[in-house]
Protein backbone atom coordinates (compact mmCIF):
# COMPACT_ATOMS: atom_id res chain seq x y z
CA UNK A 1 0.00 0.00 0.00
CA UNK A 2 1.25 3.46 -0.93
CA UNK A 3 0.69 6.42 0.95
CA UNK A 4 0.10 9.65 -0.23
CA UNK A 5 1.58 12.15 1.80
CA UNK A 6 0.56 15.08 -0.13
CA UNK A 7 -2.19 16.80 -1.77
CA UNK A 8 -3.25 17.11 -5.86
CA UNK A 9 -2.35 20.72 -4.92
CA UNK A 10 1.21 20.38 -3.53
CA UNK A 11 2.18 18.14 -6.55
CA UNK A 12 0.14 20.69 -9.27
CA UNK A 13 2.20 23.60 -7.69
CA UNK A 14 5.72 21.61 -8.86
CA UNK A 15 4.08 21.07 -11.94
CA UNK A 16 3.42 24.88 -12.07
CA UNK A 17 6.68 25.70 -10.86
CA UNK A 18 7.78 24.11 -14.38
CA UNK A 19 5.56 26.27 -16.05
CA UNK A 20 7.39 29.61 -15.05
CA UNK A 21 10.61 27.88 -16.18
CA UNK A 22 8.95 27.57 -19.19
CA UNK A 23 7.85 30.70 -19.63
CA UNK A 24 11.43 31.89 -18.48
CA UNK A 25 12.86 30.31 -21.29
CA UNK A 26 10.10 31.96 -23.65
CA UNK A 27 8.19 28.75 -24.49
CA UNK A 28 4.55 28.41 -23.74
CA UNK A 29 4.18 27.81 -19.79
CA UNK A 30 2.91 24.33 -19.81
CA UNK A 31 4.52 22.38 -16.78
CA UNK A 32 4.12 18.50 -15.73
CA UNK A 33 5.38 15.98 -12.80
CA UNK A 34 5.11 12.35 -12.90
CA UNK A 35 4.33 10.94 -9.34
CA UNK A 36 4.65 7.08 -8.63
CA UNK A 37 3.60 6.11 -5.21
CA UNK A 38 4.13 9.72 -3.39
CA UNK A 39 7.08 10.32 -5.08
CA UNK A 40 8.08 12.96 -7.87
CA UNK A 41 9.89 10.84 -10.14
CA UNK A 42 10.20 13.26 -13.33
CA UNK A 43 9.64 16.97 -13.91
CA UNK A 44 9.18 18.47 -17.39
CA UNK A 45 8.31 21.61 -19.38
CA UNK A 46 7.14 22.55 -22.78
CA UNK A 47 10.45 22.96 -24.89
CA UNK A 48 8.60 23.01 -28.68
CA UNK A 49 10.85 26.42 -28.95
CA UNK A 50 14.21 24.73 -27.74
CA UNK A 51 13.90 21.44 -29.43
CA UNK A 52 12.45 23.18 -32.83
CA UNK A 53 9.82 20.04 -32.66
CA UNK A 54 5.97 20.47 -32.08
CA UNK A 55 6.01 17.10 -30.16
CA UNK A 56 8.10 18.46 -27.52
CA UNK A 57 5.00 19.02 -25.13
CA UNK A 58 5.76 19.07 -20.83
CA UNK A 59 4.10 15.48 -20.78
CA UNK A 60 5.65 14.10 -23.87
CA UNK A 61 9.08 14.78 -21.69
CA UNK A 62 7.56 13.74 -18.59
CA UNK A 63 6.44 10.18 -19.93
CA UNK A 64 9.32 9.50 -21.55
CA UNK A 65 11.57 10.96 -18.44
CA UNK A 66 9.10 8.16 -15.72
CA UNK A 67 9.37 5.68 -18.91
CA UNK A 68 13.24 5.72 -18.18
CA UNK A 69 13.37 6.00 -14.45
CA UNK A 70 11.03 3.27 -14.20
CA UNK A 71 12.73 1.38 -16.91
CA UNK A 72 9.47 0.16 -18.69
CA UNK A 73 7.08 1.61 -21.34
CA UNK A 74 3.81 1.85 -18.70
CA UNK A 75 3.11 3.96 -16.32
CA UNK A 76 -0.03 2.01 -15.20
CA UNK A 77 0.75 2.86 -11.40
CA UNK A 78 1.85 6.84 -11.86
CA UNK A 79 -0.05 10.09 -11.76
CA UNK A 80 0.61 12.53 -14.74
CA UNK A 81 0.16 16.39 -13.17
CA UNK A 82 0.30 19.06 -16.34
CA UNK A 83 -0.93 22.56 -15.86
CA UNK A 84 -2.95 22.31 -18.80
CA UNK A 85 -5.49 20.20 -20.20
CA UNK A 86 -3.50 17.43 -22.39
CA UNK A 87 -4.02 18.07 -26.40
CA UNK A 88 -5.24 14.98 -28.53
CA UNK A 89 -1.00 14.17 -29.32
CA UNK A 90 -0.25 14.20 -25.57
CA UNK A 91 -3.35 12.12 -24.64
CA UNK A 92 -2.92 9.65 -27.38
CA UNK A 93 0.88 9.05 -25.94
CA UNK A 94 -1.04 9.15 -22.12
CA UNK A 95 -2.97 6.32 -23.72
CA UNK A 96 -0.63 4.45 -25.15
CA UNK A 97 1.01 4.30 -21.65
CA UNK A 98 -1.38 3.33 -20.08
CA UNK A 99 -1.24 6.16 -17.27
CA UNK A 100 -3.62 5.26 -14.34
CA UNK A 101 -4.72 8.81 -13.16
CA UNK A 102 -4.33 12.42 -14.78
CA UNK A 103 -4.85 15.54 -13.08
CA UNK A 104 -4.66 18.86 -15.20
CA UNK A 105 -5.12 22.43 -14.07
CA UNK A 106 -6.72 24.82 -16.84
CA UNK A 107 -9.39 23.70 -19.34
CA UNK A 108 -8.62 23.71 -23.11
CA UNK A 109 -11.74 23.85 -25.33
CA UNK A 110 -10.02 24.07 -28.49
CA UNK A 111 -7.53 21.43 -28.17
CA UNK A 112 -8.46 19.40 -25.05
CA UNK A 113 -8.80 15.61 -25.21
CA UNK A 114 -12.07 16.14 -23.57
CA UNK A 115 -13.29 17.57 -26.51
CA UNK A 116 -13.19 14.35 -28.52
CA UNK A 117 -16.37 12.19 -28.15
CA UNK A 118 -14.65 8.95 -28.80
CA UNK A 119 -12.08 8.83 -25.72
CA UNK A 120 -8.49 9.80 -26.40
CA UNK A 121 -7.07 8.44 -23.15
CA UNK A 122 -7.34 4.45 -22.31
CA UNK A 123 -10.20 3.41 -20.29
CA UNK A 124 -8.42 2.79 -17.39
CA UNK A 125 -7.04 6.15 -17.01
CA UNK A 126 -9.07 7.97 -14.27
CA UNK A 127 -8.70 11.97 -14.76
CA UNK A 128 -9.56 14.80 -13.15
CA UNK A 129 -9.24 18.53 -14.27
CA UNK A 130 -9.45 22.36 -12.67
CA UNK A 131 -6.41 21.71 -10.29
CA UNK A 132 -5.36 24.88 -9.67
CA UNK A 133 -6.84 26.01 -12.66
CA UNK A 134 -6.99 29.81 -12.26
CA UNK A 135 -2.79 29.52 -11.53
CA UNK A 136 -1.95 27.90 -14.77
CA UNK A 137 -4.64 29.85 -16.93
CA UNK A 138 -3.09 33.34 -15.70
CA UNK A 139 0.50 32.00 -16.17
CA UNK A 140 -0.82 31.27 -19.90
CA UNK A 141 -2.98 34.71 -20.04
CA UNK A 142 0.55 36.70 -19.22
CA UNK A 143 2.44 35.00 -21.56
CA UNK A 144 0.49 35.73 -24.86
CA UNK A 145 -0.33 39.18 -23.54
CA UNK A 146 3.06 40.18 -23.17
CA UNK A 147 3.97 38.27 -26.76
CA UNK A 148 1.33 40.78 -28.23
CA UNK A 149 2.56 43.80 -26.53
CA UNK A 150 6.45 42.56 -28.65
CA UNK B 1 7.42 24.68 -58.97
CA UNK B 2 8.20 21.01 -57.64
CA UNK B 3 8.63 18.44 -60.09
CA UNK B 4 6.99 15.55 -58.82
CA UNK B 5 9.20 12.61 -60.31
CA UNK B 6 8.09 9.71 -57.99
CA UNK B 7 4.39 7.96 -57.75
CA UNK B 8 3.14 7.66 -53.82
CA UNK B 9 3.45 3.92 -54.87
CA UNK B 10 7.56 4.48 -54.87
CA UNK B 11 7.58 6.50 -51.34
CA UNK B 12 5.24 4.06 -50.17
CA UNK B 13 7.82 1.33 -50.52
CA UNK B 14 10.37 3.54 -49.28
CA UNK B 15 8.26 3.68 -46.27
CA UNK B 16 7.64 -0.80 -46.69
CA UNK B 17 11.15 -0.80 -46.51
CA UNK B 18 11.71 1.38 -43.07
CA UNK B 19 8.76 -1.30 -41.65
CA UNK B 20 10.58 -4.25 -42.53
CA UNK B 21 13.76 -2.85 -40.53
CA UNK B 22 11.63 -2.56 -37.62
CA UNK B 23 10.72 -5.97 -38.67
CA UNK B 24 13.96 -7.50 -38.35
CA UNK B 25 14.16 -5.55 -34.64
CA UNK B 26 11.56 -7.20 -33.50
CA UNK B 27 9.79 -4.17 -33.27
CA UNK B 28 6.29 -3.68 -34.74
CA UNK B 29 6.43 -2.96 -38.36
CA UNK B 30 5.49 0.53 -39.29
CA UNK B 31 7.74 2.83 -41.46
CA UNK B 32 7.48 6.65 -43.06
CA UNK B 33 9.46 8.93 -45.06
CA UNK B 34 8.57 12.73 -45.23
CA UNK B 35 9.05 13.82 -48.71
CA UNK B 36 9.78 17.51 -49.56
CA UNK B 37 9.73 18.50 -53.53
CA UNK B 38 10.12 15.22 -54.83
CA UNK B 39 12.89 14.44 -52.45
CA UNK B 40 13.04 12.13 -49.37
CA UNK B 41 14.49 14.18 -46.02
CA UNK B 42 13.49 11.95 -43.37
CA UNK B 43 13.08 8.25 -43.23
CA UNK B 44 12.23 6.30 -39.23
CA UNK B 45 10.54 3.56 -38.30
CA UNK B 46 8.74 2.27 -35.32
CA UNK B 47 11.59 2.24 -32.30
CA UNK B 48 9.51 1.63 -28.94
CA UNK B 49 10.80 -1.37 -27.37
CA UNK B 50 14.19 0.01 -28.09
CA UNK B 51 13.58 3.08 -26.89
CA UNK B 52 11.36 2.08 -24.40
CA UNK B 53 9.15 4.99 -24.93
CA UNK B 54 5.40 4.21 -26.35
CA UNK B 55 5.59 7.68 -28.29
CA UNK B 56 8.43 6.32 -30.67
CA UNK B 57 6.11 5.52 -33.32
CA UNK B 58 7.83 6.29 -36.97
CA UNK B 59 5.50 9.04 -37.66
CA UNK B 60 7.01 11.22 -34.62
CA UNK B 61 10.58 9.73 -35.08
CA UNK B 62 10.30 11.00 -38.99
CA UNK B 63 8.63 14.52 -37.88
CA UNK B 64 11.40 15.02 -35.48
CA UNK B 65 13.65 14.05 -38.09
CA UNK B 66 11.96 16.00 -40.87
CA UNK B 67 11.63 19.50 -38.73
CA UNK B 68 15.72 18.84 -37.75
CA UNK B 69 16.15 18.70 -41.60
CA UNK B 70 14.08 21.58 -42.74
CA UNK B 71 15.41 23.39 -39.55
CA UNK B 72 12.12 24.84 -38.82
CA UNK B 73 9.10 23.02 -36.59
CA UNK B 74 6.92 23.29 -39.63
CA UNK B 75 6.06 20.39 -42.14
CA UNK B 76 3.72 22.63 -44.45
CA UNK B 77 5.34 21.72 -47.45
CA UNK B 78 5.72 18.41 -46.83
CA UNK B 79 4.19 14.96 -47.71
CA UNK B 80 4.47 11.92 -45.11
CA UNK B 81 4.18 8.50 -46.06
CA UNK B 82 3.25 5.72 -43.57
CA UNK B 83 2.84 1.92 -43.86
CA UNK B 84 -0.25 2.25 -41.19
CA UNK B 85 -2.86 4.84 -40.79
CA UNK B 86 -1.71 6.80 -38.22
CA UNK B 87 -2.87 6.72 -34.59
CA UNK B 88 -4.41 9.74 -32.45
CA UNK B 89 -1.08 10.85 -31.01
CA UNK B 90 0.65 10.23 -34.22
CA UNK B 91 -1.96 12.76 -36.08
CA UNK B 92 -2.33 15.26 -33.22
CA UNK B 93 1.65 15.91 -33.78
CA UNK B 94 1.17 16.11 -37.58
CA UNK B 95 -1.67 18.29 -36.86
CA UNK B 96 1.29 20.57 -34.64
CA UNK B 97 3.27 20.29 -37.85
CA UNK B 98 0.72 21.69 -40.05
CA UNK B 99 1.61 18.73 -42.52
CA UNK B 100 0.30 19.44 -45.72
CA UNK B 101 -0.33 15.76 -47.49
CA UNK B 102 -0.18 12.39 -45.27
CA UNK B 103 -0.48 9.44 -47.42
CA UNK B 104 -0.69 5.86 -45.40
CA UNK B 105 -0.63 2.33 -46.70
CA UNK B 106 -3.10 -0.04 -44.20
CA UNK B 107 -6.19 1.44 -42.33
CA UNK B 108 -6.02 0.77 -38.59
CA UNK B 109 -9.65 0.55 -37.69
CA UNK B 110 -9.35 0.57 -33.56
CA UNK B 111 -6.49 3.30 -32.94
CA UNK B 112 -6.39 5.36 -36.95
CA UNK B 113 -7.14 8.74 -36.43
CA UNK B 114 -9.89 8.32 -38.59
CA UNK B 115 -12.01 6.93 -36.60
CA UNK B 116 -12.76 9.97 -34.19
CA UNK B 117 -15.33 11.98 -35.69
CA UNK B 118 -14.35 15.66 -34.46
CA UNK B 119 -11.04 15.65 -36.90
CA UNK B 120 -7.69 15.05 -35.05
CA UNK B 121 -5.62 16.15 -38.28
CA UNK B 122 -4.79 19.99 -39.21
CA UNK B 123 -8.12 21.72 -41.82
CA UNK B 124 -5.65 22.21 -43.99
CA UNK B 125 -3.85 18.50 -44.54
CA UNK B 126 -4.90 16.46 -47.16
CA UNK B 127 -5.04 12.49 -46.77
CA UNK B 128 -5.16 9.31 -48.51
CA UNK B 129 -5.09 6.09 -46.75
CA UNK B 130 -5.02 2.63 -48.43
CA UNK B 131 -1.67 2.78 -50.75
CA UNK B 132 -0.15 -0.43 -51.09
CA UNK B 133 -2.21 -1.23 -48.09
CA UNK B 134 -1.84 -5.29 -49.00
CA UNK B 135 1.31 -5.15 -48.66
CA UNK B 136 1.20 -2.75 -45.36
CA UNK B 137 -1.08 -4.92 -43.54
CA UNK B 138 0.76 -8.38 -44.17
CA UNK B 139 3.81 -7.53 -42.78
CA UNK B 140 1.92 -6.54 -39.62
CA UNK B 141 -0.12 -10.20 -39.79
CA UNK B 142 3.10 -12.18 -40.29
CA UNK B 143 4.58 -10.11 -37.15
CA UNK B 144 1.95 -10.59 -34.80
CA UNK B 145 1.42 -14.53 -36.17
CA UNK B 146 4.94 -15.03 -35.72
CA UNK B 147 4.78 -13.79 -32.18
CA UNK B 148 1.88 -15.51 -30.66
CA UNK B 149 4.04 -18.87 -32.09
CA UNK B 150 7.14 -18.08 -29.49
Amino acid sequence: MSIEIHTDEYYMRQALAEARLAYEAGEVPVGAVVVSQGRIIARAHNLTERLNDVSAHAEMQALTAAAHFIGGKYLTRCTLYVSLEPCMMCAGALHWAQLSRLVFGAFDPRKGFSTWDKPLLHPKTEWEGGIMEEESAALLRDFFAERRKD
